[in-house]
């Protein structure tokens, strides 16, 4: 992380990054600190098992970087104010909505290191809950009086549903495709990260133009995290991995590892469908070691790691028409962050 | 009918009844006939299982009663205009929508005389075609450009969601409970008459005052409609009463003539609940018919049927303060053919 921090300052000529990491760590906390108290009051609004069950997701605190990289697009204009802080909130409250949606989908047990909602509280609740917080987010897009900004919103929710669906009809089907890959994970990821970037800079003041370069940014940037959480689901600990894979297969899921996997070397291919084909099909632990060996002798991970690293980069050069600032060198870092985080 | 078309017509001091009468039936043919064809189009824009989905509600032409009110809301303005004709649309698709989530929850396999989306496409399709539905009508709501119509759209799909909530916390609660289900029915089916009311009036170019007594009339037709569906569980064809009432008793739903039923009669609460209380328990025809004969020899479906009377005139009531026209003689009708209706 150091080195490739100091390969940025070098890139953009800066001297103090002390200085600026504490700047960057300052800005986050701020912003941040604030956003996780209006996000844990927003379901003590109520009592009833709708507020109960957003509570239960929205106090297992994520990683928020759906929020930063509205307040960091925001302060890339005149600062994060409230009415970008309503918009911090509100993409939050839409990723939320959406993974309590799609936990009923999934038949989803665990999330955030619990049970998921629809484990404690019922499908029935994940499902109103989710509607719920879809509504609350969409009133305070609404607060903020920016209709671009609504409209929008309005847009890249449709994309994230329209994105499910092409998962769903991809169900239990093993065939790499790389286009559909990119089909969804545009749709279920990158398109929300855009409209972060997008809300957080008509908040901060900016025009047309510098706005489009911050979708752009916010575009790649989320296919480069969705990249990332494809290759942690291959990660050391492979107690997991054989679980999940079937799991995610099972769910129209495959992941970006497995796709290049699959096209390099056919005893991957096999060795999935043979265990996907099995009717109690389980890939155990030793399968799974086995299969994470092959796809790293395949590149495979490397590949998903370059796939990353390219579109931080993307990310970052797309900041090139915006005035260097605090705001814009924090950008830079969480691209690159995003590309070599390990967890 | 006839004689309370006469009544009306005696209140309102109309003469011209026959002419009146095919004006309205034009309003309606014209006004109803288009929005099929926009319903229809809708979920022709894609070919996805989400697009599929939503088609296989929208071609089942349901009552329309909201897009009605709309439409007519209009008409007492300026005009059923291409603004107010995308708030009937809207309004309809909010109702499709939470009916796909509802059956979802609810485990629906019919509805309309066809098998329910989640029967023929999955749970998964169901929950996120209603989503799309959701999304679908807040766009034509945002197109209409009304900021208050906006609002008031997201603040009563909030409604109809924690009304939900009240209904899943009262699953398998026997007990009858007026202030519960007045809360459930305002929530659940007035808030959107209302919202629909509202809509139209703005979209018409009425006053605020204007649109709050539309809005009056809009909380309680809904009342009143909602009561004539609960009244209409116990129709003369007794033969799938034992059945839906179990299910309405698991889903929480506890109708009006059965609250009036056990407040009167001790024996209609011991009938359920032992029905209810054995494991498999189902109401057979004999005991359905038998259940039919008690409510009604306690008077609770007379009253059921008075409930919607009272709420219709006070709907009727509330047109007071708008001046006279086709359009207001209209709701006066559409209030009392809700209250009188049969199917």
């Amino acid at each position: 992380m150091l080195a490739r921090l100091e390969s940025l300052c070098a890139r953009y000529g800066l001297e103090d990054l002390a200085g600026r990491l504490d700047s960057i760590q300052r800005f986050m906390d701020a912003d941040l600190g604030r956003l996780e108290e209006i996000l844990a009051d927003i379901p003590r609004r109520g009592q009833s098992i709708v507020h109960a069950s957003a509570r239960h997701l929205l106090e297992r605190a994520g990683k928020r970087v759906r929020p930063l990289c509205v307040a960091m697009a925001a302060r890339v204009g005149r600062g994060f104010s409230p009415k970008a802080r309503e918009l911090a909130v509100a993409v939050e409250l839409v990723h939320s909505a959406t993974l309590l949606h799609d936990d009923v989908v999934d038949l989803g047990e665990t999330r955030r290191g619990a049970a998921t909602v629809r484990a404690v509280f019922g499908n029935a609740a994940s499902i109103y809950a989710g509607d719920w917080l879809f509504v609350e987010a969409l009133r305070r897009v609404r607060l903020a009086e920016m209709d671009d900004v609504m409209d929008r919103m309005l847009a890249v929710i449709e994309e994230m549903i329209l994105a499910e669906a092409v998962q769903l009809e991809r169900r239990g089907r093993l065939e790499p495709d790389r286009a559909a890959y990119f089909r969804v994970v545009e749709g279920k990821t990158a398109a929300l990260f855009r409209w972060a970037m997008f809300a957080g800079g008509r908040a901060g003041g900016l025009d047309e133009g510098a706005c489009r370069a911050l979708e752009r940014y916010g575009q790649d940037l989320g296919v480069a995290f969705q990249a990332i959480d494809d290759l942690l689901d291959w990660s050391d600990d492979t107690t997991a991995i054989g679980k999940t894979l079937l799991a995610d297969l099972r769910e129209g899921k495959m992941t970006y590892p497995l796709i290049v996997g699959f096209e390099r070397d056919p005893r991957i291919g096999a060795v999935v469908r043979d265990a996907f084909e099995r009717g109690d099909g389980v890939i155990d632990d030793a399968d799974g070691a086995r299969l994470r060996a092959m796809l790293e002798a395949a590149g495979a991970l490397e590949d998903c790691r370059a796939l990353a690293r390219d579109r931080a980069l993307a990310a970052v050069a797309s900041l090139t028409p915006l005035p260097e600032s605090e705001a814009t060198w924090a950008l830079a870092v969480i691209a690159e962050a995003t590309a070599d985080r390990r967890r």
